[in-house]
């Protein structure tokens, strides 16, 4: 591979695969960059440290897992099934990332404790998409709270069993999605008008 | 010591200094004995195995860390007052054990990752608690609830960020006892009746 056609995308790909492999404590810039077939420096050319080149790792894979929400956020619904939808679509494809490959799954636990400000920029642009649909929702009526923002974090703290990664050793268990469904019909009950 | 006066309770209490001492991985039951100046016969008398001593030092550990929460069981307030009582003083029980003595704290959590059994009865004991808070109130007509049992259940789950273990390292935060009262003042407004 030349370095003329090497992509910000081809590296963090190829990192997965060597983070996959060598496990998160072992893999370097260097296995990346023989994985590429170019030299380290053609690695750090995109990335400018080991750190970053991981951060964008973690960024690409939380996006990815949260790419199913801009259809929620897209809908035009009325606010409580858009909340529910939204916390659903949010709760099923964490389960799914951490069900379907665990050994990948774990990997990304080890990256995530890393990247604290990765992981902070990523719950915060939640926290406003949940955010809008409470703001919208009780701008037509349907749903009553003085301060969606507070309301937003405080359904993202009530909903965690669910979407918080702390939590992936129980989401295996079959009545996970029962016990979500009650959870939003009490915080919907909530945050409906009197 | 002679094995007259040697008590459940002695026993507990050594085999915790002998977990804080040596970690979790390395105590033994010979370390226990030793400490006590007994012989490891005698302290199989009282604990068939090393697995029975650890889930008692886990139980009375566990047990200690709720005895708050018998006033507000044995309180007459009414149910909102007492739900929120109820989850601020486990919260904030819990907080003090993580952050008076982080060491001792780390050792138990080792301790609980093996006994499930120990934690589930527990989380059960806890939830049922819940459950006759939320019945009385029910029965007064103060709370809304077909099924308090289920209700119970998961106001545990909705504020788990605030008793669950795994979240020791955010209990730090200035904002805790805030953000517990945000949730507990949505969770009161989805019970309440309309």
């Amino acid at each position: 591979m030349t370095d003329g056609i090497l992509t910000c995308e081809q590296i963090i790909t190829a990192a997965q695969d060597v983070l996959r492999r060598y496990g998160p404590a072992k893999a370097t810039v260097v296995d990346v960059a023989r994985a590429l077939g170019v030299s380290h420096g053609s690695v750090y050319r995109h990335f400018p440290s080991k750190t970053a080149l991981r951060e964008a790792v973690t960024h690409r894979w939380l996006e990815e897992a949260h790419a199913g929400l801009a259809a929620v956020m897209a809908s035009s619904a009325p606010a409580d099934v858009r909340l529910r939808e939204w916390l659903t679509t949010l709760s099923a494809s964490k389960r799914a990332k951490a069900l379907d490959d665990p050994e990948l799954f774990a990997t990304y636990m080890v990256l995530v404790n890393e990247a604290s400000e990765v992981i902070q920029g990523h719950i915060t642009g939640l926290v406003d998409q949940l955010e809008e649909i409470i703001a919208t929702g009780a701008a037509r009526g349907e749903l009553a709270t003085a301060d969606p923002a507070a309301s937003a974090r405080t359904v993202f703290l009530a909903t965690n069993a669910f979407h918080d990664p702390a939590h992936a050793a129980s989401w295996s268990r079959p009545e996970v999605e029962e016990e979500l469904n009650a959870l939003c019909d009490l915080l919907l009950l909530g945050l409906k008008p009197r």
